[in-house]
């Protein structure tokens, strides 16, 4: 559907979205002068993530999916002519991290967590097992890290997991937060776009490159 | 914790289970002459799936967890002094496969699936969406199949999506369902063991051999 001159027609389907054609080349949104702000339009961290996913899965760039929230069912009701009802059931502590999926081969395994502290990001926030966890995927060659936002400033990182490992590591007689300025310093700020909203992906090939120069 | 000619001391857990040290051969246990048959004790497929998955997580051979079920959540209590309560939810369509994780730097995606029939599997057994998903992780680089149960012979195979595919696309026109021996052929029958009890990863290990010949 191409026009004269590479202008490309853009199609407005009734729900608002916008539909480009797949091998359509993404223009790159280059930070202005202005410093336009395109995210956190009243999103959460976990609606800009899988927004990003959908926009990744329907590009083919990578299959990654938040997993479901694990319940504890204890009872069911089955109405004559209509759909099973859980009438009783109990969030389970996740015994995973939320994020998994597969990119350019690699297992990728991460969480979303988001803080309103200013400068540092409190370890409380991750629990033992997620830990422990992205510990042993890593061992197999899973690419492991934490999409890190903090909401009063509206930046987001992406901190490689052995970051967070090595503070982990020490908080019993060290500090029990990582400095904001260590995860930007080691990680990656994501700067928002329109189309993914959180382009993670490319800042997830930087930290590939890291892995393997430490393999 | 070797003792004199190859003999390994094993270990007794209160729990019942046994530790073996992690650098152990393990022994291969061959089809005895009286086809003496581990698996199958009462177990489901996806009960023996979970407990392998939990040997090759103990013994860090690899990280693959089973997903939650997808639920939409309608109504949740919140009582005074006690855990939330979940009122009122809905089974959702799944998205996905059931399994996925990493093993030796690979992402691995499968289904568990079982039948009653005893020379075919139907094809009535998979969703759209889910050979999709497949699909799109195998274009990643993931290696892909299912773990097909003939329940009333107890054979246990691993299936490459491969084939699955290809019985997929002719279905309008052929066959719906999959013949066991074609399953047999281009696949590997699982051999019930003690540890685990379904040690389905040494057919991956051949899967992925196959998957390296055609790229």
């Amino acid at each position: 559907m191409e026009l004269s001159g590479g202008i490309f027609m853009v199609i407005h389907y009734p729900n608002g979205k916008t539909f480009r054609p797949q091998n359509m080349p993404t223009q790159k949104i280059k930070a202005s002068p202005s410093k336009v702000n395109y995210g956190n339009r009243g999103m959460t961290l976990e609606e800009e993530i899988n927004d990003s996913n959908q926009y990744y899965r329907a590009t083919q760039k990578a299959v990654i999916h938040k997993k479901p929230i694990p319940l504890q069912i204890v009872k069911v009701d089955y109405p004559k002519r209509s759909a099973a009802v859980i009438k009783e059931a109990y969030f389970k502590r996740p015994s995973t991290t939320d994020y998994n999926g597969v990119y350019r081969g690699y297992y990728l395994d991460f969480e979303a967590k988001e803080t309103r502290n200013l400068a540092s990001f409190p370890l409380s926030n991750f629990h033992p097992h997620q830990i422990e966890h992205m510990r042993a995927c890593q061992k197999q060659g899973g690419i492991c890290f934490t999409i890190v936002r903090f909401s009063k400033s509206q930046e987001v990182f992406l901190m490689p997991a052995d970051l967070l490992f090595t503070y982990w590591d020490q908080q019993t007689t060290g500090r029990k937060s990582i400095p904001k300025n260590e995860i930007a310093q080691v990680g990656w700020k994501i700067d928002y776009r329109i189309k993914p909203r959180l382009p993670y992906l490319d800042y997830v090939d930087q930290l590939i490159e890291v892995s393997k120069r430490h393999l």
